[in-house]
């Protein structure tokens, strides 16, 4: 299964070239991430109670650049679900144009930084959107 | 060479975990390139005026959380000079605690988009900060 | 006829104290008056295409905090229609609790900075949200 | 006295219309006021251990546009110095060139956000900022 997030390119993604700004794209990586942890019934906030989820690695491949008004669509799979840990790919396209594929880990810690094992209900609600990366 | 550039962590770059939020990152990153272009002679403001030096590839590990006060310092080093392309690692460190790693790859191009190869005076400006991966 | 847009607060907004940081409402406020063009058939990248819409002016009061998870709903009117400006009011509530107040003025301009009367057809698309300030 | 912060502006400041993206000045603002609190020997990073100093209130008048590579210095003085609020003028120039002019009042609050009086050595140490807005 896939989760996919829509997202128009606003004003304040794009930079002087007119594209969005990289940096950006990270924030909307991050809001597709937010977003399906919502979908899943854990949204952040509640995870924020207890815990963090920060990222520990990232690698970006930038396709093609994206211009102010593109409706991207966001597919988020995952890679791997690790004890603490959880590897994602988010493919970003315009239409049927790849323009930023993510892949990410990341690490489930408590208040106090330590890698905290993955409840049994949040793994199970990741697992239907396992993908082998065939 | 190596080109260095400090930086505070901000109370904007911080998340609700007190930690720096990872595309804050990108942006500091993005200021440590912009500084590095400047300082070698070619401020950003004069290389957009005829075309770009959007990214193509970054992968970056996040190796320890940064805080609200700490005091950063980017180690930037050229891994390789390319037709129209140049790759870059950033260190970042916090005294000698490394924090993040940034291996990114940059590409010069025209108004149209199209890659354009390095003029000679840039490729001479980057050549003392190129660096073997050893 | 007032414009309404939801935006739940969502990590990337949040600052260390865990509230909105308030140069993040200014993002939100310019993505509520790009939807709002978006919604009257001006879209901002075709705006953009001919000229700009700056903003001149922006009074805000920030009643109460939001945090992470709150959903917001900004309700946007148009207070004045100048020849060539805008005044605009939005109102960002979590259920009925009044958070943050915007009270705008945006110009437009044409490619050189100058002025521009706004064009009757996107007079004529303002006018149902003109509200008197009683 | 006034304090004085300089701040180029960068590729990330800016918008498609190759000028500041207002947003991004209320960054460069709060950086000056962190940055201002820091040269007074109160940073951010202690006073956000015991409490927090949110923005209740900001006028903002955008003069002029400022564009990639203009170096902009912020001049902040204080206009008022209420119990547990603080009242700052910030006003942004281009050399001798107006482009913005903030006005923001401060509160200091404790962990459950309730008013705090400025202990004495702030207070003290925010006088000789205090400016007559003749």
């Amino acid at each position: 299964m896939t989760f996919c997030l829509n997202q128009k390119v606003l004003f304040k993604h794009c930079d002087p070239a007119g594209i969005v700004f990289y940096p950006r794209y990270f924030e909307i990586m991050n809001d597709c991430v937010e977003a399906f942890f919502d979908h899943i019934g854990h949204p952040f906030e509640q995870i924020h109670e207890k815990g963090a989820v920060p990222t520990s690695k990232i690698e970006t491949s930038f396709l093609r650049p994206s211009r102010h008004g593109d409706q991207l669509s966001l597919d988020l799979n995952i890679t791997k679900i690790g004890n603490s840990s959880l590897s994602l790919s988010i493919l970003t396209k315009c239409v049927s144009e790849e323009r930023v594929h993510f892949m990410a880990t990341l690490v489930n810690i408590d208040k106090d930084g330590n890698p905290l094992i993955w409840p049994n209900d949040l793994r199970m609600a990741f697992t239907p959107y396992l993908k082998s990366e065939a």
